[in-house]
């Protein structure tokens, strides 16, 4: 398995996408959110991704040169058409304009549609946290992208939607929530179903909506993913239920419905502008405070540390800024016969 | 147990409210909101808590007559000052304040710091949905409240954060999303103690962190309220951190911390005006779409139907509007008791 530097795998990544056919500038923010998510330990949506993004590119679906357009706008708010660009593009995009909105008026709040998946959510609040403001993002499978059961149900009917945030701290890092509302995402279960493992108790049910361990269930067997929230998964549901009215309903992407015409991902992405309510400094110094508290939390059995959201991937891009980003063989050999194909 | 029309049990409530010092404003808004409670089916929130808010007054921590205040505003925000008059009143005015920003400036977003408890969340975002706004709130315990153990740690660190959430339908009702971060909320854990009965496994744990379905663990034992989530309950530890920066960090409340000076509930109360995204109808309409579309999954194991969140309370609603509300003999007992000394 080789252990490569950021740059010589953001180069690599950035000069295939420019050879498939993305601009410069597509090419570098899709390289640059990959490796990101590597350098953070999220590597189920780093590098691994880029074959997938350069058939969408191929085939037309995601289209290079696509501009990100602003269908309507107030000063705090606008509703963006992303022209089935890059969805990395289309989202940075999408938060760029939030964050303007939340300087200028406090607070930004975009919806976005004719998004491409936009991989990794997190890393979109992330780019508000930096800037000192607080970032929220949420998303549904613009109408498609069926997985989860809904509490009481069974079969596939709503996506494993997505909820991030992103607060400064006075840490060097940001607090940092990225969650689905499944136990666990379609990805681990192809994963473990791959190499014949077993998942936790209740990630998966079988299609008559009974608790199962065995991923094959989800895979290929007609069962679907359970909300998170154990015996009170009506919880993950509402929350899905949720995050699907927000994220579909509010731009003309829509909820997720019998027969969806497309697939992608539809945005609600909220920015605050902290300095709105409370001196920044004094914002946070109090975050910071109450990383500490937490932290001094007594461990339970099992447990060396109480770690606090965003906190691992803080420390995994450390270690992975020095001594280098491991890319299993099979991943790094597509990236290399992309390379041979298109360099 | 007496069965009793709602008008009524409203006019005792307030009428016993304004004998106790409350003015006429007050008390119709808490006798109000504590029947709609009990409408709702949630009689947790209902009449069952007139004696606490009697005893409030009288002991002096709540304030009669105190005024709600903004600290400090733009079009679309403002930092709110309740004076720690009744809970109920300061977050009713503030929702308000967030409605007619949200209809002004198209997003209200306001937090509230000295502000009593405020009993049922869910009350507030359903004031947006009626006038046809998407309405979300988050609380902690205004620094204190601790009742959880975050993932990971053992004893009470964390408060059983709250999020609520209405989204306006084509339907009767909202769709109305109420939950805790806690597996279930500690009011819960007494009843079940006083009554002698187990709860959920994993819904407390011990001293020592181990997940217990004894209620005493909580109640008396030193354990703590579990993260919802189940074996992930990260995902449900990570929504109480992120709800308490929300709550507490964005007004001069605070975070959950060591020593608190004061217990109560800091808000983060969030207004988003539809049309400033979609037509109303459209909203409307894709929201009903969407319902109708999740209702019509099949029923897994054990569920006679998939039930939208909203949707219980509302036919609660129907049926006690139509036979009246069912309370307890030592609810009713005590309203009466206070009814004689008061009025």
């Amino acid at each position: 398995m080789p252990t490569l530097p950021a740059d010589e795998i953001r180069q690599k990544v950035s000069a295939i996408y420019i050879s498939a056919g993305a601009t410069q500038r597509e090419a570098d923010i899709v390289a640059d959110l990959l490796v990101e998510s590597n350098l953070l330990g999220h590597d189920s949506h780093g590098v691994i991704r880029v074959p997938q993004y350069v058939r969408g590119l191929e085939e037309g679906n995601i289209k290079s040169g696509a501009e990100t357009v602003i269908d309507r706008e107030t000063a705090a708010t606008a509703v963006i058409n992303g022209n089935w660009g890059f969805g990395h593009v289309t989202a940075s995009d999408a938060m760029q304009i939030a964050i303007q909105k939340a300087k200028e008026a406090s607070i930004g709040v975009v919806t976005v549609h004719n998004c491409h998946h936009v991989a990794r959510l997190g890393a979109f609040p992330a780019m508000a946290a930096e800037e000192g403001l607080v970032g929220l993002i949420t998303n549904n499978g613009h109408g498609s992208d069926k997985a989860l059961a809904p509490w009481g149900g069974m079969g596939r009917v709503l996506p494993a939607n997505c909820l991030a945030a992103a607060f400064p701290s006075d840490n060097d890092w940001p607090v940092a929530v990225d969650l689905t509302v499944a136990v666990a995402a379609g990805g681990k279960m192809r994963v473990a179903a791959n190499r014949g493992e077993k998942v936790l108790m209740g990630a998966v049910v079988d299609k008559a909506g009974r608790p199962s361990d065995d991923p094959e269930q989800y895979v290929s067997l007609g069962g679907a993913l359970a909300p998170f929230g154990g015996p009170v998964g009506h919880k993950g549901s509402a929350l899905a239920i949720a995050i699907d009215i927000l994220s579909g309903a509010l731009s003309p992407a829509g909820c997720t419905q019998e027969n969806p015409p497309v697939t992608g991902n539809a945005l609600f992405i909220q920015v605050i502008n902290i300095e709105a309510f409370q001196p920044l400094d004094t914002f946070r110094a109090e975050v910071g405070k109450f990383v500490d508290y937490v932290k001094a939390t007594p461990t339970a059995e099992g447990f060396d540390e109480v770690l606090i959201p965003g906190e691992r991937s803080y420390r995994t891009k450390q270690e992975r800024l020095v001594n280098g980003i491991p890319v299993e063989d099979a991943t790094w050999d597509q990236v290399e016969a992309l390379a041979a194909r298109l360099l």
